[in-house]
């Protein structure tokens, strides 16, 4: 379901080459300036907060990832932001680690409160804290919610007038009003270091060629999800496994992004 | 010897897969996250002096490595030190490059005074330095050391109550009274940018498991050696060997380790 | 053209094994460091003010590279230039993303007024926009400049007295009086990130053991060029590709660099 749209939108990002701005951590930032590329985009890093209002501008979409943060990465994300959706520029906000210290905690907040995010994106720990739902998180590992996180995400968007991802086993996406299913993607993608800020970074990249951001997540993770399960077939030790990822999303075409996605209404 | 006692701190990695706070350098930092991961441990990188209190707090170890270091950064290792001192959680130093500037020599030095490091681990050249016997560092890399390296490390050991590494050919391990020889490796470990901070890592992740310093130090090197060792038969190229190594580290059963790790007394 | 003279400086920069210290950002770090190894240099990156001085005094040379940069890291470039100039340590600058915002222009124009360049590598937008060529960059991609790209280095190298690299399909190299061209390379190095920076390393640790430039530059780009041609023909994929270009410099003879290399009189 949903494949035809998806092709078009992975068409369109491979047309127009959207310049994807990216304030994120240290710790996978190469990861992701190297899927934005196999996506399709072309990513840039910038986080002075002497340029990242000119950076985003010209930008096609805007990626904040707290992985590694601190009060002065705020501030530009938080300036970035503005100037974003000055210009109706989605942004999509990887809140990593949120629950796990005050102030991931109280910095996701801040930026949902003063930025219009477009696409929330995180795990089920992360998600259920930002949403009330005694969200557990070590580290950056999720340990899961209380409730059923499709509920709590769609009444959490609906509250917050945000996209929200939970990414899992099935990637859950919904806007509280329509809520999708992503069930592709292996096991291998959660043993290495990155996958989920790679995510990330392919759902900015498809956002900022598709005015929906519903679709434009399912999408993007379809097709990142795809990507890996095709890696897994061909690696199974997660050194080796890395590479081919990127591999399989730079050469995964529009017809396998049809066929394979794995997209449901919830 | 000591292989069995080894495969059994290695099974414990794994069944808790421990939490190993890095306050890390940002050249190495991808590769420290996924050797965590490769070890069996969870590795989470923070650094902000706002949240490092309460990251280290649940942490199994804390690793501090000052390879690209800055004031601001030293004083997020003296915070989360004292955490993990209070709180009896190991920290592993690996003092990158000391002895090539002042401000590393200081910060070091300073690290070593007012926390309870656990674990020193450094090349001949930065322990020498640290030990007062004459080491020589050029940028990060050893040009040796005054006198013998196992009775300068053991002395050194005993004299600041501190369990030393230092990394060589044959790597020795020691706390002043037991000293060990690891001789597992490969010359091929040495010609890539971060196996050091890997090296530091993997001893991280076995000591959040393990109370007794020595050993844990003993049997990361082993296992991280003969990853190192069945990496370079199967890859001669520094490039491609990298993926190989932290394949053969999460691959590693607990009877090849037993098996293969080269340790003895000095 | 020129390939004895180029396996010369390879062979050379083996032999010495010369300190490369960057002061670089943290997208591409990782793999500078390992690109300077596979030349055959030693790399360090050290970026505090606090030790910057010392670092690149026992250095070769001095990569500045402004991809992620901020007001600080200027700071900690005008330290480390400024010692280099007085020791006659060759600095190559690489201005990522000039153009694009102000505080990358007015950063790459203080270096270049404040300290005295050898070599000034960009692409073309970049070499446009500080040449007063009507550059045009887009994120830290090229959208090319206005005139013939070749008039337009070599003037401005001449006004300059730097010698100014510009990357593109044929490399051009220039002091305002000699003007290269390197035809190594291949297209694939254009679709991974990093390869521009990691050129700048290579350019850097040829530059360490040659007085000459011109020659340097053109050596390291042949030399590094010939590797990515040969990677190519190996693998295909981009996450693949990294790896392997890193094996084919690491593993380049002198032959092969003497016999392979394309550069010849503008």
């Amino acid at each position: 379901m949903y494949g035809s749209e998806f092709a078009d939108i992975l068409g369109r990002v491979r047309v127009k080459r959207p310049l994807i701005h990216h304030i994120t951590n240290y710790v996978t930032v190469n990861d992701c300036a190297n899927i934005t590329l196999c996506a399709g985009g072309a990513p840039v890093m910038a986080d002075a907060r002497e340029e990242v209002a000119e950076m985003v501008a010209v930008s096609g979409a805007l990626v904040l990832n707290i992985g590694t943060l601190n009060p002065s990465l705020i501030e530009s994300m938080i300036l970035a932001g503005t100037v974003a959706n000055d210009k109706k520029i989605p942004i999509i906000l990887d809140p990593v680690g949120v629950g796990a210290t005050r102030l991931r905690t109280t910095s996701a907040q801040r930026l949902i409160d003063e930025l219009s995010i477009t696409i929330l994106k995180g795990n089920a720990g992360e998600i259920g804290v930002l949403a009330g739902a005694e969200g557990k998180v070590r580290g950056v590992d999720s340990e899961g919610l209380k409730g059923d996180p499709v509920t709590v995400a769609r009444d959490f968007a609906r509250a917050e007038g945000v996209t929200v991802v939970v990414s899992g086993e099935a990637d859950i996406v919904t806007d509280g009003t329509r809520t999708l299913l992503v069930e592709n993607g292996d096991p291998m993608m959660g043993i290495i270091c990155g996958t989920g800020c790679m995510a990330s970074s392919v759902v900015g990249t498809f956002a900022a060629v598709c005015d929906d951001p519903v679709m434009a997540s399912a999408g993007a993770l379809a097709a990142f999800g795809i990507a890996g399960e095709r890696a897994a077939a061909r690696q199974g030790r997660p050194g080796s496994f890395k590479p081919v990822l990127l591999d399989e999303l730079a050469t995964l075409d529009l017809l396998t992004l049809e066929e394979c996605a794995k997209v449901r209404n919830a």
